[in-house]
Parts: C-alpha cells; sequence; structure tokens
C-alpha cells in the first residue's frame, strides 16, 4: 500500500494513481457484488441470542412476579420489575423509568409531541405550536437521521450543531440556547454515538445540563439507544443524567430514551422513557388519554429471559463477541486501505453500531454512487445531516452489523477502492 | 316480584316499598360484596382460549410465510398474511388494511392528531389546529368514554348527538354536519356499539357516508372494536362502509379501526387501520416519521394461532360460549327484577362487551353510589358522555365479561335492589 498522501502528488503522479484506481473499480464492478452496509441491523446470529426469549411467557405461566396477570388490560406504567432492572443497568430510580411499547423513537415522537400540543410539565405555558415563533432544536452533526424526521414532522425547525469527540461543541451550544428563546429542545445521543461512535464526557453532560438557556422550558432528548452496547472489555456505566440535571436546578430538562431493540429483537423489544418525577406525571397524564398501556406480555418475556442486570449484561457481551470482529474487520481495512494518504479519516467506536467515515470534502456523493454501480449500498450522502445536507459532501456511515463478516470484509474492500478513486478524480479536477 | 309501574303507585304504597327496598340494600350491604363489572375486560377463561399463541413462534422458526425474519426491523404496514386474515373478516382489500401495534386507540390518536398537526390527505389545508376555529368531533352517546378523552386531548370540542336502535340520530347529525364546517370528525362504533350495543343500519351507514358536509375533510371514525364479537349464532358481516363511501364520491371519508385485544389478549394484540388507498399512503407518510414499524413477531404468532379467517371465527364462537350466558344472567335478572316497574329499561345486545341500562332520570349517580357502598363498583356514573355530564343522570353501563359468572349473578342482584331504592327515594321527593 501506497503512504503517499494523495494531495502531495504532482498531477503525473496522480493521474497514474488515478488509472490503477479505475483498473481497481472495473474489477470490483466486474465482480457482481450486492451487500448491503445501510442501516443499523443486528445480524440474525444476535437475534439468535435471544431466542428463547420468544416462549418465555406460555399458555399455562403468564403471571408477573407480582401477580399480574400480563394478558389483561392494565399497567401503563409497565412492568415494575422490568423497570427495575433496567433502572439498575441506566443507573435511574425504577420510578423514574417507564416500560413502554415496541419503540423509542415513538416515545420521542410523543415527548415531543406532547410539548408542541401542551407544553411541558415545568412551564405554564401552552403548547410550543401556539407560540408566535415556530420551535427549533438542535441537532449535534453528523447525527440520526430518523430524529431529524421526528423534529420536522412536528414543526422544529433543525439547528445543526458540530459533534466534537467529546459531545456537541458547547462553545456554539451555549450561545445559541442562551440568545434565543425559539430554541425548546436538542437531540442528544450520549454514548456510542450514531454515526460517529463518541461518548459525551463528564464536563459536557454537566454544561448540558446547567447552562442557561433563554426557553425557560428547554429540553434535552437524550436517546441512549447504545448505552449497553459496548463492544470491547470497558463497560463504563451511564452518566446519571437525571441526577446531575436536578443537581443543577433543572430536574425536568432531561427526557431520557433506550430499547431493547439492539439487545433482544429488533422491532419486538420493549422501549423505556425515563426522566424526574415531574416528567414522569406529565408524560403519564398525556400517554393516558392515548393508550390502555403497553404489551406486558412481551415485558415479562423480557424480564424472564435476562433475569437481572447481569443477565443483560452478559447478553450484551455475546452481541459483542459476534459484531466486534465486523468492527475490527472494517477498521483495518479502512487503516491498511486508506490510511496515510491524506484522504480520509475514521472513527474507532467503543460501543454502539456505526463508524463515521469523512471522506475527501466534495467527494462523498461521488463515493456512495461509485459504491451503489458496484453493489455496495450505503447509507445515502448527508443522510446524518439535517434535510439530508451535508455541507462539506464528506460524511459516510458505515453500518458493519448486518452482513455476515466475509461480505462485510468484501464491501469495505470495495468502499476503499470507491474512496480512492473518487478523491483521484477530484485532486485532478482541481 | 311485583308488577306494578311504582310511578303508578300511591305515596302509601311507596312508602311501603321504600321500606322494603331499604330492608333489602341493608342486607345487600352487610353481604360484604366485592365485585367490579366496570370495564369491559375479557374473563381470564378468555385469555385462556389464546393460550398456544404465546408459543407459536420460537426461537427455531421465526420467518412469516412470506420469509421475512419478524425479528429485525422493518414493514411499517405490517405482515401482509395477518392483513389478508382480517381484511377477509371485515370485508376490506388488504392493501387498504395495515397491521399496526397493540392498541386501536393509539391509531385512532394518530389519525386524529395527523389531522390535527398536518390536515387530511383530501384536503390541502394546513392542520385543523391552525384553522381559525377549534375542530368540532360529533360524538353519539352513550359511546365510549376513551374516544371523548383521544378527542379532547387533541384539542377538540365534543358535540354530543343522540344514538338511536339504528345508529346516531340523522336528522340531527345531518343538520349539524351541513351547517358548521368546523365539524371536522365523527365517532362510530358501528357494530354492537360500546354500551348500548346497537348496530348501525344499512340506511344510516349509507348516508354517514353520503350526507352532505360543510367541512370538505370531514372524517368518521369507525371505530370497529366488537365487529366479530357476535353472542349469539347470528354472525353478520361488518358493512362494506369503505365501498359505500367511495360509491358515494367520499372514498376518503372513514378511518376504520379494529384489535384483536377482545379476541386474543388484551393490550397485547395487533391494532388494524383500514381507509382509502389515499388515506393509506397519507398515515404511513405520516406514521413513518415516527416508526420503524410493528411488533411482527407478535402478528406472526397471530397469524399461525389462526391460520385463517375461519379459524378467527371458530375462536369467536369459543369466547361466546363463555361470555354469552353472564350477559343471559344479567337480562334474566334485571327483566325479573326491574321488568313492567316503570323505572328502567335496558338493552338487549347480539353482540360486544356493555349492556346499557337506563334507570330512572335523575337517579344513575345515586344507584352507583348505593352500588359502590355495598362493594359492587360500576363504571362511574355519566362515563358515557362527553366530560362525564349524562344530561339526565340515568345511564349506567355494565360491563358482564370479566367477573366469575357466580359474582355476575350477585353484583346484578345487588344492582337490582339499589335501583329500585333509588328510584323510590326519588319517587317519594317528588
Amino acid at each position: 500500500m501506497s503512504a503517499s498522501r494523495y494531495p502531495d502528488l504532482d498531477r503525473t503522479a496522480l493521474a497514474a494513481a488515478l488509472e490503477d484506481a479505475r483498473a481497481g473499480y472495473a474489477a470490483l464492478a466486474e465482480s457482481g457484488l450486492a451487500l448491503d452496509l445501510t442501516r443499523g441491523k443486528p445480524a440474525p446470529a444476535q437475534l439468535d441470542l435471544a431466542g428463547p426469549l420468544l416462549t418465555a411467557v406460555t399458555a399455562d405461566d403468564y403471571r408477573s412476579p407480582g401477580g399480574v396477570d400480563v394478558r389483561n388490560y392494565g399497567g401503563l406504567e409497565g412492568l415494575p420489575e422490568l423497570r427495575a432492572v433496567f433502572g439498575e443497568l441506566l443507573g435511574i430510580p425504577a420510578e423514574q423509568l417507564l416500560a413502554q411499547g415496541n419503540s423509542s423513537l415513538v416515545l420521542m415522537h410523543a415527548a415531543l409531541g406532547f410539548s408542541v400540543l401542551h407544553g411541558t410539565a415545568d412551564d405554564g405555558s401552552s403548547g410550543w405550536i401556539r407560540q408566535p415563533q415556530a420551535p427549533k432544536m438542535l441537532c449535534p452533526v453528523p447525527g440520526y437521521d430518523r430524529h431529524y424526521t421526528v423534529a420536522e414532522s412536528l414543526g422544529f425547525e433543525l439547528i445543526p450543531v458540530p459533534l466534537t469527540d467529546e459531545g456537541p461543541d458547547m462553545a456554539v451550544v451555549r450561545q445559541l440556547v442562551a440568545a434565543d428563546s425559539s430554541i425548546k429542545a436538542m437531540w442528544a445521543v450520549p454514548m456510542y454515538s450514531n454515526p460517529t461512535g463518541i461518548t459525551y464526557s463528564e464536563p459536557v453532560v454537566r454544561e448540558l445540563v446547567s447552562m442557561t438557556t433563554a426557553a425557560p422550558d428547554f429540553k434535552i432528548l437524550w436517546d441512549n439507544a447504545y448505552a449497553l452496547h459496548h463492544l470491547g472489555p470497558d463497560e463504563p456505566a451511564p452518566l446519571d443524567v437525571l441526577g446531575l440535571a436536578e443537581a443543577s436546578g433543572n430536574p425536568d430538562r432531561v427526557h431520557v430514551f433506550a430499547s431493547t431493540s439492539k439487545i433482544t429483537h429488533a422491532g419486538a423489544g420493549v422501549a423505556f422513557y425515563a426522566s424526574s418525577p415531574a416528567n414522569i406525571r406529565w408524560y403519564l397524564h398525556h400517554a393516558g388519554q392515548m393508550s390502555i398501556g403497553p404489551d406486558k406480555i412481551n415485558q415479562l418475556r423480557h424480564l424472564r429471559f435476562f433475569q437481572d442486570a447481569e443477565g443483560v449484561r452478559a447478553h450484551m457481551r455475546r452481541h459483542a463477541e459476534i459484531i466486534a470482529p465486523k468492527f475490527q474487520a472494517v477498521l483495518r481495512t479502512l487503516d491498511q486501505g486508506l490510511g496515510g494518504l491524506g484522504i480520509a479519516r475514521w472513527t474507532r467506536p467503543a460501543g454502539g453500531y456505526f463508524i463515521s467515515l469523512d471522506v475527501l470534502p466534495g467527494t462523498a456523493d461521488r463515493v456512495i454512487k461509485l459504491a451503489a454501480e458496484a453493489g455496495i449500498a450505503l447509507t445515502p450522502a448527508g443522510a446524518a445531516f439535517p434535510h439530508g445536507l451535508d455541507p462539506r459532501d464528506e460524511n459516510i456511515r458505515i453500518a458493519p452489523t448486518l452482513p455476515e463478516p466475509q461480505d462485510v470484509q468484501k464491501a469495505v474492500d470495495g468502499l476503499v477502492v470507491c474512496v480512492r478513486l473518487a478523491a483521484l478524480e477530484k485532486l485532478l479536477a482541481a
């Protein structure tokens, strides 16, 4: 592998490299691949891990430890025993954590939607939709496209803020929230962020919960989707964001979300909402106006399968055994194929579901098109940015969990070819 | 049993009857009952019927007939094979029927909420919340309290309209919807209505879908919660409301809902949304902004358990075997205890979950209080009316499905005592 930085090559050397890259791409395109690195789906082998869960509640054995017949109506808060297990894992008192339906995204939509229609628990004003200015929401970028869609569907104007290795760029955030009272909310994926894999540092978290905001009812939607999804032996506990918020005098600032979709079965797990006691009352009031309660049978399946918090931790280690080698293959291939070329940089996540690859600015869209034509599907360019607009056209999200290891390898081998080709085209066109 | 009409008795006879009734009530109060006729919950024996469903999807056998691994993300529309089964039962093409989450109430909230925030599929205007007048919703009364709560939570003004034995009083409905363009929607429980048990006649249904409305985007929320819940040998098919609406030139007027909560397991079943092709696209667009998709594992459990539409029909006959005797006990006891007294009338449903009892006007609240003090819990007075206000204070909803047969008998025996006592008190106070 060449370690000459492409940007330092003269035009003759670039032209030669481009010829090589074109030949490499032609071979790739002829190899007839059909691979998919687009979305953060668990692999079948991961789903198999939770197989016994499916038959953990039976025709003859359907009562919760507390004696509830989970086959009948009721229990809007979710099964207390399951709330206790995930409360322990997330460091949140069980009374402040609700077990709900199959989708944390739906819970985020609900928490934002209740605020838009009815206002928040801590502010007597009416819903955000009735205020003179449309509500705005801060979006650390790159981030999760479905977050943007939820917020846009509820009428929020999205404001991108840069994400550093420590969390959102607080100099930017601090200034924005202090100046504009129509900034009502902010997205956060505090651990193993989608897609960069970074984890918010404690100083950043402390400032997020304590900073002065022009909006008295400013909220952070704290999507801890990957809180338990470590890839290696380090298993840091989630920061006590609710406790820190309370200690800062802003107890109602943070709505916390989590789910088992990437722990047990995707789309058939249990989602959790956690917050201050006042927010929990507020949520239950509004949720109780539209639902009699969540699927408790599925909650009891989860409780019985895991037994306790340690059961979940052991289960997550088995996930890591399956997916960590895929992450390692991606990183090894990027290191070998792109290292030292000066045309790309990538993250090395310690958990989560994604690797974020920044290619030569102005080439991400081209790389993704080249890959698609060679049979390698990648998340569309710009997907990690509000309105799908990556201002530097450089970010590519790699989702290595779903394919078989050999397919991950083939796909990233091909991706490297495309990244090089697009970079050389760009450098020669300059 | 006396067959003298209480209202025809002279005061001496009334006083004597009151003395008897007080003695009867004193004995009742001393008998230490703790019975509950409040909510339409299935009995454990009904829940047992679906026992095998719980283990119908296993660790080794998790693919839909179409080959989908139901343990992973995707499939916002729900499993096509389950949509086909319930489409056949409801007389709706599978393409126009979506299988969703565990709660049809949540789907109703969603369909109304999308209209409030974003507007309807057939009208280019913005959401109803942005129109000059608050939206209004017609509520046939007596009706279902949770419908009112959903609509109120979304900002609707509720307008009661009388429910006859054929459906809503169309003379009233026709006039209201023609005159007021802010009447945007209407509730309907078209079969075995909650709580009266009546079924809308075909002429009423035809007029509902064809009538002229001042609002161009008027919608009927057609909650066919009890479409398959026959109590006797007659099993009328649901009217083809979507076909009738289309034939009337109002294809997008009706949102249809159904669920298996009272077929399999309450709160852990599958809910369905059905409508015109344009409304289905509209619903999927908005639902797709907040959810990746429903719990397909539970949908596959349902499909495997029932196999086909005839499997559901046979299953519903087994429900009827359990609950029809309870309905018969209530009716027999009301006939014997209150028949001919001129102080009450009640419905004789051929399906559904409720019997509606109208007592002497001005005494329903008193009856319910008397019953509560004697250990018999009934749905609160007025619950079947918007804002909990029964203008005649006469309606009591009886929900006989949950208790054991002997407890249903005891509870209704006691209820008869309370109805008589309250009526005599009222007549003597006049």
